[in-house]
């Protein structure tokens, strides 16, 4: 694996970044499944938080189609991200980090969420970075999708 | 590629962060060069500051034979990293950054370097890391190595 | 001044944090001045992120009373605040910074403002704390004031 | 107090700061509270990391000459800081905040210290400022004092 690649191929890969809660119900846990497996689907890395919740639930999902998942955690302990993060990232900046989510990212989904998802939405929208939302906050800024599907093929594809 | 791979594949692999001056003349390229190829070939992934001179060699290096390199970059644009890094990682942060290439560091190798390396080898050992030198600052808590063959051994085998 | 003073005197001011957009047209200049002005007479400290629009009317509000004005700013360059700021605080980690003007703020009195507001009203409301908003975003959590007096009214003594 | 002032005031004091340990003996405390009480004594505004050790010595010595203290802690509560802090500053990313005491002093002594230390003698270097060495590091850079006066002396006056 990697044996002939040169950095460049993990480098052209999108990254879309994965916000929403630390927490999950059932029903969300698996809209963030399902829309992980379709990024990993889609070739993309999934960028997220790295924490439990929407990210681990979005994290599972690429995990399970063989994605590649990176978790920008706020601790500096890499074993505090969850079991299904490929390449944690310490941060010790406590949640600073949000930014860094949104920086690494280019485009996030936003699923559900509370004032932490809030953070990451603006930090986005102030850096012009797109922003889909599937049940998340309705900020004037975010493109509302109705289901994983349409989340990702916004993700992807429509560049307005 | 990473088809059948489950987080843990990554996350079990030793990383090595590499830390050393954003110039490097031929010599202590050729030496940065030569630790990151050993790295790669260890199976350990490479963790360093993702910018120009040793991070730079030992990136090329790594890259060389198939490794995986990390880079964690002062600023907010992800193409600020060289081009041998597979997985950017920008923080947006300046140089407060050194203490995130170090905490994402299990052991560290000091190659050359002005006063940022000096304040990432002090952070290792706040954190109780290792760091092995190679032409270095002589501080104490650094253990010294002679070339990159030793430096490598040091880092992989010597817990002392 | 301060000649008698332990730390404990202005240790024991209560720190209200202004937060808003750094643009501001005349109307809104006007609204952050009085504000501020209000923060001064109350015997507050006034935090905010340092730099112009609403930022800068307000601390120079403060000023004109003979407040003290705290600054927390992103670049590493304490001159890059604004004039009426008495205290600059340089972070040198960008944007990132945001979260800091809400660490140190008792109560924040959001004005205006987008979405670099509005991601400081998120960091707020995880960390519990009181915000109260000014033609601002129109956020669950956040307590509506319809001029300055209602809002300095609300930052120092309605504690629901 | 502060009745009459405008911001600059306090823009235009010289800031010094102290870094060196979170534990002090007797005899370097008493080091650090004589360096403290000079720095009030000419009128220059104390920084320091707001914790325990050299640290408190020197906010105590300040503060018992009437000087202004400024600590820029490591966490979110500004509680945690030294009852010497005048004007504590959260930062809640943990030991980045080292960066922020370097860039937030025209000029630095240096006393007695560990590796926390020696990543703030290190960052002052990066950004070219001064550092003033009182028993501790013997790093190219650093220009040695030989006691607290000699040190003051070179952090006001001596610019070479």
């Amino acid at each position: 694996m990697f044996e002939d690649e040169r950095a460049g191929g993990l480098r052209t890969k999108k990254r879309i970044g994965i916000i929403g809660g630390n927490e999950a119900d059932q029903r969300l846990y698996e809209i963030a499944f399902e829309v992980g497996k379709l990024i990993a689907k889609n070739d993309a890395i999934l960028i997220c938080g790295g924490l439990g919740g929407v990210m681990e639930a979005a994290s599972k999902g690429a995990k399970s189609m063989g994605g590649i998942t990176i978790g920008i955690i706020p601790s500096s302990n890499i074993k505090d991200a969850n079991r299904y993060i490929d390449i944690p990232i310490s941060t010790g900046i406590g949640l600073a980090r949000n930014l860094m989510v949104v920086l690494n990212s280019d485009v996030l989904i936003a699923i559900d969420g509370k004032y932490g998802t809030l953070s990451e939405i603006s930090y986005a929208l102030i850096f012009g970075k797109r922003v889909i939302g599937l049940e998340t906050w309705d900020i004037e800024g975010v493109k509302k999708a109705h289901n994983p599907e349409e989340a990702i093929k916004f993700a992807l594809y429509d560049h307005k």
